[in-house]
């Protein structure tokens, strides 16, 4: 069986990748990042997602993400946008994904894990530099060079199954696989207790993502 | 006047890197990590010789590389080594530098600073995937790609002034670059007090290097 380093935020994209990880018998390492993110909703979702799907381990690291600021994710003083826009949005977290490949590197690297996997989206978040199949890539290139793994040969593959997919196909391929999304928080401001919004660009996607795919939407949402 | 991300440890290489990059008249940013190391003597380190060498900031990021473990840096259950050896040591950090370079493009970006410095060295440090020039190429590209900068063709240039010399014209160059050594800390196992054992790998090198330089050694022995 081989064995797997997930990224898993405990949002839809990422508990999707696990679910799939999973439906193909990986034995399956699961990491989470507290970076300054403005609530514990996602990463109590990442345990619960991480134990209902059957990983192996799940790790919680810190990374003061909050030193760099420049993102309404980790900066209190930017505002979380409810409304989508063109360009780079303020959500975006600058070197985000390159920052979290990395880690998993390391630790795919002492687990002697084969792949790496990642839930990002170049349909839905084409404005971000880091969820495009160039930056993929690129990040495939550098592992090989970069841990000793590489250096013989064996270095991890870098794996990221919802790149191409529309919301609602993810959506599709993550019920079929088990996945209970009631689970999952992608609500950029999420309470406490891990309920929705509703109105962030995040909940938009998601609500638009059930809808499409015709899935009840099984989200909680603050007030309802 | 260019701006830079310098990544600095405190130890004698990265100090080495900030003193050209000032010595070069550019305005430094510099970024240290509280991974989890042994000791806090090179963050004391490194805040000494950002604020003696006129860093325009000095940050401390922390990052829960304990998480990850699998180094005697990070891991108090592996020794640190007092003897060379061959292949690489237990006092190399799976994916260290991809991590520490991830960041500080992060903050590139944040800044908009033009260039990266990292003081990796190829020489001393061959048994390290990530001290080569070809892990500083794939990074390179992968800056290229990573970060809304590098989209629109202007993402920072990563630099590596250090990467193949020996330790002996590190210590001739920082010392023209009006670098008192005394201020850095190179030590695996060094004190509170930022004094070294003289023993370990690291030390040796830098005992070495001074020797070699035909520069008096500064460095403050345990007991010395």
């Amino acid at each position: 069986m081989g064995r797997a380093v997930v990224l898993l935020s405990g949002g839809l994209d990422s508990s999707t990748c696990l679910a799939l990880a999973r439906a193909r018998g990986l034995e399956c390492h699961t990491v989470a990042f507290d970076y300054g993110q403005r609530h514990r909703a996602e990463l109590l979702a990442a345990e619960r997602v991480a134990a209902a799907l059957g990983a192996s381990s799940h790790r919680i690291i810190q990374l003061g993400l909050g030193s760099i600021g420049g993102s309404a994710l980790t900066d209190s003083a930017i505002a979380v946008p409810e409304h989508g826009g063109d360009g780079i949005p303020v959500t975006y977290v600058p070197a985000r994904n390159t920052v979290f490949l990395a880690l998993a590197l390391g630790l795919a690297e002492v687990l002697d894990a084969a792949e790496i996997h990642i839930g990002v989206n170049a349909v839905d978040y084409s404005g971000y530099p880091d969820c495009r199949p160039e930056f993929i890539d690129a990040f495939q290139r550098l592992a090989e060079v970069a841990t000793k793994a590489g250096v013989e040969g064996h270095g991890p593959q870098v794996v990221a199954p919802l790149l191409m997919l529309g919301k609602a196909d993810i959506i599709r391929a993550g019920a079929a696989a088990g996945l209970d999304y009631r689970l999952t928080v992608s609500c950029y401001q999420a309470s406490e207790l891990g309920e929705a919004c509703g109105r962030c660009d995040s909940c938009r996607l998601r609500r638009e993502g059930f809808a499409a795919a015709g899935v009840a939407d099984p989200t909680r949402y603050r007030g309802a």
